[in-house]
Parts: C-alpha cells; sequence; structure tokens
C-alpha cells in the first residue's frame, strides 16, 4: 500500500532551500519519493512576482542534484507549485509531499492520497478557453485515476497555469482573450477551475464553459484551488482526497467558505479532523496540523455581509493582497498556525465572495 | 443621570455626511449631545492619508450649520478622530458619541461613560517628548473626571495627535526627534500611549519617559488606542470607562491582545459582555454591538508565535496595512461585524507584537 | 475685448486653499472672474483617490462664500479639474483660470481664449458609451463657439469626467461597460477623448466610436486631455486656444508627444513660444511659464523605442503612478518647473504609447 | 596593455539568462574575461526585493558552468552587483564588463579602465559602523591599484553591500545601528559611500565618520554609487575610471547631479565624451552608450527648486521609486536610451537632493 507523507518547511527568503537540503541530508526524506512541493512565497502573487520562479529554481535544482537528473528532468514530473503573497501574519513556507510505501503497523486506510498531472503546454493564447479547460480536466482525471481516489472522495485540486506578462502577449501568434496581464492570469484561473469541475463533475457538460469563464460565477468547484504565474508554461496538478487503496496517519478535510468572515467554515473543516477549537486550537492541537490550504475572493458585490468592503476600489494595494490578509488573520487566527497557503484569485473556485479551506492533519 | 449613546454610520466615501445628516434631520441625534466622532476612513493610515481631513471638513462643517456655530468653535470642541486604513474585509464607518439625559425606566448604572478633552496646541517639536507626554496625561486626567470616571473603571483611552508632514518639519524652529515623517508620527503615538499609561498610573513617575518612547517596550497602557494624522494640531482626547454616575443599556469591556492571534482575546472580551461566541456571534448579537476598537502592531522580533513574518520588510505595503487587514480578519470572523475600528501603530499600547481589544456594546 | 489670465498657487495638502483665498483678499483675482480651475493633488489619481474631492470641497466653499452663493451654484458653473499623483518631482497645485475685461494698453490678440462648458449628468452605465462621446462633443462645441476659437485654433480641451466606484457600479440600473471600477475609469476617459476629437473633426462622422473605445488606437484627439474621478457627476470641459477676438500677454502652443522619451516634443512646444532651451530654459524664462499640461501612456506593445518596459506588468504600483513620474522627470528637467499637470491615462489623447504637451505663457 | 568592454544585455525576467548565454556560445564574450556584472531588476529595490538574488543565482550558474567552477568560486570573485527598480520607462538589463588583452590595431589610451575587490564578510552589526567605511575603503585602493588608475582619474566607484532583513537583525549577536530593515540599508549605503571618499581623499581623515553617517551631508562622494541587498554579505567593489596603462575604444566621463531637475549636468556628462544633444542624442549617437549610471536622492528639505515634492510623505510607493522613476524620464529623454542603472538611496553619493551621472560610451 501507498502512503502519503507532507512535510513543511520555512521560508526564510524565495532563495533558502536549507529546509528540504537538510531533510534530504539527514534521511527525514528520501528524494525519489517528492512528487510534489506547494508553498508560500515572499512576492505579491501578482504577474510581477519573481519570488515564485526563484524559489522553483534553488529546489529544482537541489532536487536534481540529488536525484542526478537534470533540472529539466525534475520539473517534468514534480509539480512546483508557488503561490506569491504572506500579508500580514502568514509565513513563507514550502510543504513537500510525499509517497513511500507502507510503515510496518501503519494505520489502515482510507487515508490521504495524492494523485499529480501536468498538462501539455498551453500557449498565451490558449489561456482562458476551451483548451485549457479541457487540459486541466484531462489532467485531474489522470491524476485521480493514478492515485484511486473517486470524485467523491476529492477535498482539493491545486492547480498552477501559465500567465504570460505583457512581453508574451505581445508576442503571441493568435489573439489572446485580453492584452492585461493581470487580467489574463484571472482567465486562466477561472479556465482552469472549471476544467477542474468538469473533471469532478460539479458541472455538467451542457454549458458552454469558455463563455462561462468569469461570467458566469454561478458554476464553480468546491475543492479547486489554482494559482498562475509567469514560471511556468503548462498547467500542473495536485488532487489530494481519501482513499481506501492508501494508508498512514494523515487524513484530509475540506469545507466552502460562503464568504470572506466563515469562522464557522474553519471551525467545521476542523471538527471533521477530530479537532475542537474553543475557540482556538491548543499548541498539541496545532503541532498535528500538516499543510492548511484557503481560497478566498473579494465579492464583487462589494459588500461582506451588507457592509461596503474597499478592496476593488483600491489602486494602491491590489485586492488579493486585501483579501490575503484578512483570510490569513481570520484562520490563524483559530488554528494558531501562521504557515498556511492562503491564496487569493477564487474565480469559480467557491461561491462569489467565498472559497474554501482544506486541511491535511494526523488523525 | 447621563446616558451615553452610540450610533454607527456608514461612509460612502470620505466626503459622504449622509448618516449623520439623515440622523439630525430625523430627529434620532439631537446635535446639541455629540461630543465625539471616531471612524475609519478610506485612506492609508499614513502620513499623506488626506481622508481623514476630509471627513473632518465635512462632518465639522455639517455640526456646524446645525448648531449655528462657526466650524472652528465645533472643532474646538468635539474630537473628531478618524483613522485610516480599512483593509481586507473592514469597512469605513463613524461612531457618533453623544451624552443626553437618562431615558425614563433607564436601567441603573453603572452604565458607559464618556469624557473628552482637547490638549493645548502641540508643536512639531513637542511631538514624543515630555511635552506630548504631560499634555495627554493632563487631557485624560480631565477627562476623567469630568466623566466620573475611576481609573480601574477606564476601557479605553482613544487619542488622536499631530503627524507633522515633512514641510512642517522642515519650518520647524527647534529641531523634531527625527526628520522622517512617518517616523515622527510613531514618536508621537508612542508619547501619547505613554501619557495614558501615566494618567492612569499604569506605570510610575520613576521613569525617564521620553527616553522611554520606542525604547521601553515593556512599559505601555493596556487601554490606550493612540492614532495621528496631518489634519489636527493638539492631542485629543476621548475616554470610556464604566461609572456608577451614569445610566443607560450600554456596557464597555477591553481585554489586551497577547500576539496578532489572539482569538481568545476577543472571544474574552465578548463574554465579559455576556456574548458567548460559537465561535461566531449569532446575527441578534452582532446587531447589540455598538462600536469595537482593536489595536495592534506587527511584532518587532519578525516572529508570531515563532514564525516569521515579513510585515516589517515589505516595501510595497506599510506594515501597518498588513497588521489592520490581518486583525480585521480575524476580529471581523467571530463578531460578524467589519464596521470595526482596526487600527495599526500600537507602540506602549500593550504588549509588543499585541494590543487591545475594546467593545461597546448593549447589555 | 475679453482677456483671460492663469494664476497658479501651491498646495501644501489637499485641504489647503491658503492660495487663493489670499489672492482674493489682496484683490489679485475678482473672485466673479473665475471661469476654471485646474490642478494637480496629492492622491494617486485611481479609483480611490479622495484628494481631488476634498479640494474641490474647500474651493467651492471658498468661492461660494466669496461670491454669496451656495457651494451647488458654483460648481453648476465652474469646472474644478483636478487630476491626483504628483510622482517623482512633480509638486501639487492648482491653476485659477480668470476672463477680465481687457487691461488698458493691452496687446493686441489673437491672444489665449478659454471655454467652458458642463455636460448633462451621466449615469455609470453612460460611460464610455455614445452617450458620454455626444456629450463631450456638444460641450466641446458651446465652450469653443462661447469663447469664439475656431477649430483649427484648439491647443487643448482639458475634460473631467465620472468615475464610477463598485458600489455606483453594482448599483447601477443598466449594465455597465465594465464591472471593474480602474477599466471603467479608462472607459470614461477614452470615449470623452473621442468626443473630443468628434467635435474639432480630427476624426470623421462615419466611425462607430463606440465600438472604437479602447479598441481603435489609431483614432486620437491631439488636443484632448482628459480625467475622471468618483468626486464628478457630468463631463467637465475647458477649451483652451488662441483667438483673434481676446487680449492680453498670454498664448498657448502644443506638440504631441511621439513616446514617452519625447524631449524634442517639448522642446518644440516651447520654441513654439519663443523659448530657446540649451539645454533648460533660465530662471527668467521659468518663471514666464504659466500652466503646463502633459499627457502620457505607457506603450500597450510593452515596448518603448524598442526596450521592454514594466509599467503594465506591475502588481504594485499602477501604471500610471510609473508614467507620471518618468514624465514628471522629463519634462521639469527641461523646463525647470514642477508644478506641472501631468496626467497618464491617455487613451486616445495622442498616439498610442504617446501623448501631448500644451504650455501657457507669456509672450 | 589591457583593455575593457562592456556588453549590455536586455532582461526579460530576473531569472533570464539568455542573453550572455547567448554572447559565450557564440565567442563574443570570452567566460575567462568577465570581472564584473552590473544591471537593474525588476524588483521594488528595498529589503525584499529577491529579483536581485534570483538574478545573481541565475548568472553566477551560467558561470560556473562555463566556467567549469563551483558557484561559490565564481561569487568570490566576480563582483554582481544588480540594483532593483526599473519605474516609468526604465528598462531590465544588466551590462557585463570584461577585461582582455588589446586588440591589434587598438586605439592608444588613456581608455577606461576598470578594477574589482571584494571586502571580507560584514555582519549585521557592522552594517553603517567604521568596520564598513574602512573595509570599503581598502577595498577600493585596491581595486584603484589592481587597475592603475588614480584617484583623480576615477569616474564611478560602484559597491554592493549587504542588507540585512528583519530576521538577520534580530538573531544578531551584537546590536546593530537601527531595527529597522529600511533604515539600516541606508545606514549600509551611507558608510560605504563615505568609504569610497576616503579612499578617493574626497574628504580627509580628521572626521568622526561613523557619527556622520546620514548626519553630515555635506560630506560626500562625488563618483560613488551605492546599493545594498539581502543577497551579498560582504562590500563588493567595483571601480571605474581612466589609464593610460589600458586601451580601447571606451571612455567614461562622470558629473555631479546638483538636484534633481539637473538636465544640464546630463548634458555635460554626454559633451565631455564628444556627444551633442539638440536637444537629444541621434540614434547612431545613442548606439555609441555602452552604460549610463545615474544617482540620486529625494531632497530633504521636502523641496525640488523651491517647490513642494511629496516623495519623502508618501506611504504608498517608496521615495526611492519616486526618484528613480523621475530620474530615468529624464536621463532617458535626453539620452534616447532606456536601460539605465538608474538608482535611489544616494546618501553621501552627490549633494543631497542630488546624485551624479557617469557615462561609458565608445569615444
Amino acid at each position: 500500500m501507498r502512503q502519503a507523507d507532507v512535510h513543511r518547511f520555512a521560508l526564510a527568503d524565495p532563495g533558502d532551500v536549507s529546509g528540504l537540503a537538510g531533510a534530504i541530508a539527514s534521511g527525514l526524506i528520501d528524494p525519489v519519493e517528492i512528487v510534489a512541493v506547494i508553498g508560500k512565497t515572499h512576492g505579491n502573487g501578482l504577474v510581477n512576482d519573481y519570488t515564485r520562479g526563484f524559489l522553483t529554481l534553488g529546489l529544482s535544482d537541489l532536487l536534481a542534484t540529488a536525484l542526478g537528473r537534470s533540472r529539466a528532468e525534475v520539473t517534468a514530473k514534480v509539480p512546483f507549485i508557488f503561490s506569491g503573497g504572506v500579508e500580514g501574519v502568514l509565513s513563507p513556507h514550502y510543504s513537500v509531499f510525499t509517497i513511500g510505501h507502507a510503515k510496518l503497523g501503519a494505520r489502515p486506510g482510507p487515508a490521504l492520497a495524492i494523485g499529480t498531472a501536468v498538462s501539455l503546454p498551453l500557449a498565451p493564447a490558449d489561456i482562458g478557453t476551451n483548451a485549457q479547460i479541457a487540459a486541466t480536466a484531462d489532467a485531474v482525471r489522470q491524476a485521480m485515476a493514478e492515485a484511486d481516489i473517486a470524485p467523491a472522495d476529492v477535498h482539493l485540486v491545486q492547480v498552477k497555469g501559465p500567465a504570460p506578462n505583457l512581453a508574451s502577449i505581445a508576442a503571441s501568434d493568435r489573439p489572446c482573450r485580453t492584452g492585461e496581464p493581470g487580467k489574463l492570469m484571472a482567465y486562466g484561473r477561472a479556465a482552469s477551475a472549471l476544467g477542474v469541475a468538469l473533471a469532478l463533475r460539479e458541472i455538467g457538460e451542457e454549458y458552454d464553459l469558455e463563455a462561462a469563464v468569469l461570467a458566469r460565477r454561478d458554476l464553480f468547484s468546491s475543492v479547486a484551488s489554482i494559482s498562475a504565474g509567469t514560471e511556468v508554461h503548462a498547467n500542473e496538478v495536485v488532487v489530494l482526497g481519501m482513499s481506501a487503496a492508501w494508508t498512514g496517519p494523515l487524513a484530509i478535510s475540506h469545507r466552502t467558505m460562503a464568504d470572506a468572515l466563515d469562522l464557522a467554515g474553519v471551525d467545521a473543516a476542523l471538527r471533521d479532523l477530530g479537532f475542537a477549537p474553543s475557540p482556538t486550537l491548543t499548541v498539541e492541537e496545532t503541532a498535528r496540523l500538516r499543510t492548511v490550504f484557503v481560497k478566498c475572493e473579494p465579492a464583487r458585490s462589494g459588500l461582506v455581509r451588507g457592509r461596503r468592503h474597499t478592496m476593488l476600489d483600491d489602486g494602491d494595494m491590489d485586492a488579493q493582497r486585501h483579501i490575503r490578509g484578512a483570510l490569513g488573520g481570520l484562520v490563524a487566527g483559530m488554528t494558531g498556525e501562521t504557515q498556511l497557503f492562503v491564496s487569493g484569485g477564487a474565480e469559480h473556485q467557491g461561491p462569489d465572495g467565498g472559497g474554501l479551506i482544506a486541511i491535511v492533519a494526523e488523525r
């Protein structure tokens, strides 16, 4: 039986690979078992965030050396999914996902299961189109099959897709969905989310999904978490769920965040895993958290629970920096943990103005 | 007997005075009874935040017209204390504090009591010095005496002091504590906080307080909340507490925030007033909140619960915008309310890396 | 004969009206003669820039008192056109335009002529549509007729139009051209610019101009300078040109800025007025400048003279803050003056990646 | 005889090393001859700018592979000096400096000469102290000696020093000059500049230079250009000057920038090299420019030529982003080139509010 594990490392700066390097050197992690790395870096999480690429370069270089392979071979096989933006109390970090053989005496499943896939390259003109939707859906199906996870047992699909900058858009041989890099980044996240929803049958095949991108906000996946960046050129997919084909001490839960204040959603996701916040976790409970994913989006109505917010009118600070900071405070307050993967840009990833929380923890 | 009341109004933009105008027109608020206005505006909360002055101009103009007095007479008597920065889920608003006669059948005290005072003008060279500390302490003592609040029954001292910009500093006839406007703003908040602590005997007279400003972080007030802005030229003080000499349905509680994740502190302050969050307030409970004050500061250790934060290394987004956004998420999550007076710049206002929460609500 | 005059005042902060107040008190300016005020304020020049509204409130209040009229009467007649953003060396200021009778011995015309007009109110759903194009064209024609300026003698048409924020867009009874406030602001500037071009016959009536908005960048006015802000609800228009029906010492010139480096264009506009920069103006020449308008736009190709720029990929600092700072440095370097009306958002106001410069000076 | 050469490469993103890679592959540059790389990257140029470290990693990796050495050996010998911040029209790029043997028929000297040196490591507590001043002065003397450049013939000393972040400051075993990372970065630039001035005898030995750091602004070097970043741990020094011991077609000039509008200074530096801007360079002249360095600082008086600037009051956009954008526009306007090394943070590097320009070009 397969057994999944997750190790989380602090990131002093985006070039700091000392955490994983030490874990490999000490034997804590066997580099052959690494199947994905997901983390939060220091940048702004927008088009001109180069901290994602910096960390990808450093970690892939480390892994290439450890495995005696080229960097290209490593990045073709292992998704490195980094999201920029650690506003407020959030702390830069990365989580390393491994698949090994069941340890002797391992607790019987169902347990945390991991599947990964990388789509074919996507050109700037593919971003936000049916091509990206279909490529994502295919990759999700492939990852689920590989990991023996049924659609109903999927708790998180983390995707990283391309975000062409202005130069790439200008150099495109075909027209892109928009000429504005920040907006095209949103189209890409949206199309990828609809691709996840399609693969999981959260939405049917009757829709014109390309037309629905950024338009039909009522169509969404409740387990998709999508990031984008200039540093990748294909959609990289990591599917996390529960499967009886896996063993080990880890489990995953998720809940929809109904809106940006949904502390009850956080509470429920924790309780699904046996935690009992009152109102916060104890230090011992916090230590059992392996990795936490949060997605949320500033409500396009301009209102949170009937009150005006200013996130979408602000020309100094991007709306995604606003929402990540707020959600970071809310989730860290209850969990006691600031190494959280909190990400904005939640188009079609939960209801408008909301999102999702997914938690991997020791049972 | 006196009876305090608090009405809160949404702010569409910093020039929007329609909330108070309507309340005066409808008779809900008698303008003669207004003793203070405290609110959060749309700006960045830093030196170049002009939304505070914009709202002060609009509201003082409205009140001057309603009272048949000049704007100068109004602002000399009524503190208008605005703090910029509504990051994340926070919502711009202002709270109008009134003192009237006890309504027939009013619940016996102790009840919420309000005292106000305005210091003599402070020059740029006074900011951060003993002159500001003493002026603040005097004003606090005066406001407490006026309101019959014992030091032990004070729950919040809200102060607004001057923040000279570069031109004012350059034009000063005496040297200022620093030539950097943002830093001088911090000196001013710090000195005012120590003045509050002195008046409330939270710290003794044995210290060289001018030397302690921004240096002795172990010296602090647990009820001070200080803002600063270019739009004021004296220290304006509003003291809120409980007093048996007052009546009415309102009460105030406060708790220290031990750090930026202290959801337990929020929970405790709510429970002090009879609320029982599980984990959040009900809609009916949220409606009983009249106004909520939160102060917090990014820990200068660079750590929150042992994890690195990036707030003080960020050159794109000021540390105060970071901390307000995080605390706004945390407190709004539990209370269900986004019209919160969340303010950064909490030097000597609670422990380093922490701050305070104070809540006025119907009992 | 009519004689135009322009006085420029420094702005310490957006609430500072001391410059004009002093000029009225000393008799330098007769408030009855004021026909327009145009200036640069401290804000970011984007949707959440409230410094424009703050200054409008202060100056209209001053003028209302001086004229014994209501603020509403004043703002209905006098355009107050403020653009936020004084990046780099730029200095906040405002220019007051007056029309008086020719002074005895005044130099014969042609001389600087001024016409103003205010359109009917425009709703959020009108922004960027034919309604705004037509309203602008009508207002421009009316202002030209009033001022006896022939289309060929127009050197600048300054327009200020509405910029609905998210709340206004969400409250609109009809769909807006886009739901994003910053983008709708661009639509509005673009439609207004095409309205100017239509009125001046720079483009013919054969085009579908609503479809051309932000799409046909080859269609533009070479004398339009458009700003937008939440603080206005109609298009306010000021036309500046030369007319034999006017007298006085002032003249205006303008040149197209071919791109963001077009120092030769600045040089040419100065030489048109008899200046001879070598490479800069002398102190005496600088003193003859009355007011300078500059418009420019980051090239959507991503290139300036074949080199990449980063303005449109930057998530921390808006592209308009970038371009204003650069143009401010370029024009201030040659003119020796930093009180310049430099404005971004130059859609259809000059060639893509370029803009215009217009200079009013003593002959 | 030695012959210096400079090649400049565009930077698509901070991970893009294709320019130098191609030049090495084609034989245009012999990697053995590379002695320094200096460039401008995409970040904000402040403490949390990781684009400098990203490019250093990529280029040192490229060079290590090309030379068959380790990355550590390469960075110990070759200064990689990157400054973040390409505001406005500026374009990301890097210049590669090489030293080779005189080509046959090379023009006799004096010609451009290059010397480099790297100081011993500097701890956070050394930043801004006599230790850093002395280390810089020693390195400058060593580089001048190596390159046979007399002090009077030095035109530019480019230095890159450490900028500890909050975590490094907090972990320091000795107290640092300040606990604020951005401020300590300024101390470091200032101390390095005074070290340059000392080595070049621009200031005498009679001063207490540690006390003069950020205090005695009248003490400065007229050829120092200092950057700092978290990615380096010693002071790296590149001295550029003219020397009869060198040959080749390249020359260097420099001029003090008296203030941020000093277009005349740019004009003079160009004329020193035989250019005759009227008012701009021709396309052919622009092509002769090899690399241009510009340093400038927002005047601490708050005034540029008697007019208020807002750079030091701005809480949204750092003063260095302001000043770089303005100077970029000014210098690019005259030179026609946007690949300029424009850098803020010019403490003790020219007069207060001013700085320097240095130009390397083909004679």
